[in-house]
């Protein structure tokens, strides 16, 4: 295995855990090797560890315990990272992690979501440590597929775990929620995103002879402003209301005396549980129909939106938030959207619960180092309060 | 000089100039040699020669006659042809010009326009014949830049022209006015011809946080709106009402989750003698400002409206075509932008007679042959009523 140069004796056995997979280049969909060091982990806690890669993607489901006395908690995310830009521009290498004098744990990963994964592991560890015979069932779900199509990571594995009836209670992911400080904000849902490419047909032609062509854009303007200004629903206690934004457009040849033959625009929506994909379709096409367009519309639904609502998995981890932190948590469905879409159509009440996400994506990606420490707590008192 | 292969005995001195001129290469801005070909006839009518080249493009610029003594007559056209295409796909090559059994003449410019050049220079050659001492002048204004960006052609002469204080006050433009059949159309005028490029700015940003940012595509589609819906005037007795046309639109990244921060709109004016370029400039960005866009634009004149109103030339001109045709051409001011505009601001009356236009700029470029005899004859006879 792999050593780091910077683990010191005296940083504790999750930042130890976390700078080891930090140190490893897993540029999405790569996992390089750190479902292995994970699997290890908790291969020697007795858990039983089933591959289920596919192509190139690395995807790891774990069991410990049974199911048949007492709930399934399920612990999940990923180990494959986004690329890092010019690397030159970071203040320290990517993949070489440290700790710096001030405290920040650094490198690609840190937040989203390696320094997440450490946490569960040690969290785990200590929690069977006290109850090597707990009832019910832990698992992980592990994938280096998240940040890439994130079709055949997750999603695949869900797939699997639906053909097998899998029953799941809680999913707590590791994704980085937290904004000022850790654990100030917990994720219980996400909004839901469709896509639409639309096109619209008119006829070429000259722009000196207009009554010989059909300007698709002069024919679309309309349209599309009533769907910019239309009203989809008012969201929720837990959404905002839908949205929709239009991403792309463009027609024209280049020339500036030819009129368009086509007009495409790409748009998206990112809907509230008051609103379902089907009725969004149906609304739109109904607007474009009215205006007598000719036209296609070629929709993609990245995921329908999915609630956790206040129930006992958002209450033992904010009970475990407000006491290591003294500060309640708040409950968002804001944000993008994150593997717990697929976990949400197994029906277990899922969370996501990770560290400040200001440096995710980005050049110098760091967190606070002690914030692991704390996420660790924070899952073993949330495993206390429902593993029993 | 070179000679034609298929120019046979029988060919009038018309068409057998027509087939000289297009086995010349002469795409654009090259004159391949037409506008000496075309100089040394006029020399031998003891035309005065003055050639006004500009960088690629050859421009002659050739006089007969007294200005004191009567008027001056301008015969102008463009020995210039637009490319191509897929040469394979011509049913004859586009530079080995033939007259068919079915009597097309086939070729690249047959109809745009060296078929006019030839009529114009055989009916001024029978012309002076008959009347060598005329009163007034004659004149030829060539170029051949006008299928490019017509900056260096006729353009250029004109400004001489202009600094020279010359008097105009007849000018024939040998473009293909003809729709149906020889004569059936000619053109007083032209619609002014006005661009824009409109840059909208919003604020980029991810459509899972669409209140960070400002989409300009949403802002811009009320105001896109109306202006394509505006009345700008209502066209006159010459004029169709002015058109606005949307040519090019494009905004976004290419992902389909990023607001896009810029809309750029590329848009064109043909308008008549009713509006002007500076009110139509205002009336938009009035609209603009309406709309609270925070926009920049960059305008581009392609030419203000011209009009010759009925008068000696156009009933010179009706007068020999329904002498010849039988039937009374009708003068329009609809179709694309030629070198009149330029010549216009000399004062002249001004018109375009010429072929007929279905096949310019095609393949298979092609007129029928007898038609250029045709409108020898007319502009001969032309010359007779109003050089007198
Ligand atoms: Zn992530
Ligand atoms: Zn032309």
């Amino acid at each position: 295995m792999p050593t780091t140069e910077t683990v010191a004796h005296s940083h504790s056995a999750t930042l130890q855990l976390a700078l080891a997979l930090l140190e490893r280049r897993s540029l999405t969909p790569d996992d390089a090797g750190c479902q292995t060091l994970i699997g290890e982990r908790l291969a020697a806690l007795d858990f039983e560890l089933e591959w289920l890669d596919r192509g190139d993607v690395r995807n790891l489901w774990a069991v410990r315990g049974d199911a048949a006395n007492g709930p399934t908690l399920v612990l999940a995310g990923h180990t494959d990272v986004v690329p890092v830009g010019a690397e030159a521009l970071w203040h320290t290498p990517p993949f070489a992690p440290r700790i710096d004098a001030d405290g920040w744990l650094r490198g690609r990963g840190a937040a989203d979501m390696k320094g997440g994964l450490a946490a569960m592991v040690t969290a785990v560890e200590r929690f069977i440590a006290r109850h090597p015979d707990h009832p019910g069932r832990l698992a992980f779900l592990l994938t280096s597929d998240e940040e890439g199509p994130a079709i055949d990571g997750t999603r695949a594995v869900v797939d699997i775990l639906h053909q097998r009836r899998e029953r799941l209670d809680y999913c707590i992911v590791g994704e980085p929620s937290s904004e000022s400080q850790f654990g100030d904000v917990i994720k219980n849902g996400r909004r839901g995103s469709l896509n639409g490419v639309l096109r619209v047909q008119g006829v070429q032609g000259h722009v000196a002879y207009p009554q010989r062509a059909r300007n698709p854009v002069h024919q679309a303007l309309a349209a599309l402003d009533e769907l910019v200004r239309q009203h989809w629903d008012s969201g929720n206690d837990f959404f905002p209301p839908t949205s929709f934004q239009i991403s792309n457009l463009h027609a024209g040849t280049g020339a500036n005396n030819v009129i368009p033959g086509e007009l495409e625009v790409t748009f998206n929506l990112r809907f509230s549980t008051e609103s379902d994909a089907d009725t969004l379709k149906s609304r739109i096409e109904a607007v474009l129909a009215a205006h007598g367009l000719d036209y296609a519309i070629d929709w993609q639904l990245s995921g329908e939106p999915f609630l956790t609502r206040p129930g006992e998995l958002t209450e033992a981890v904010t009970t475990a938030l407000e006491r290591l932190t003294g500060q309640r948590p708040t409950l968002s469905t804001g944000g993008g959207t994150s593997d717990a879409r697929f976990i949400a159509t197994l029906g277990p009440q899922v969370i996501e619960l990770g560290p400040c996400n200001a440096t995710i994506h980005q050049r110098d990606e760091r967190i606070r180092a002690g914030d692991l420490d704390l996420m660790s707590e924070a899952l073993e008192f949330t495993l206390d309060q429902l593993m029993r």
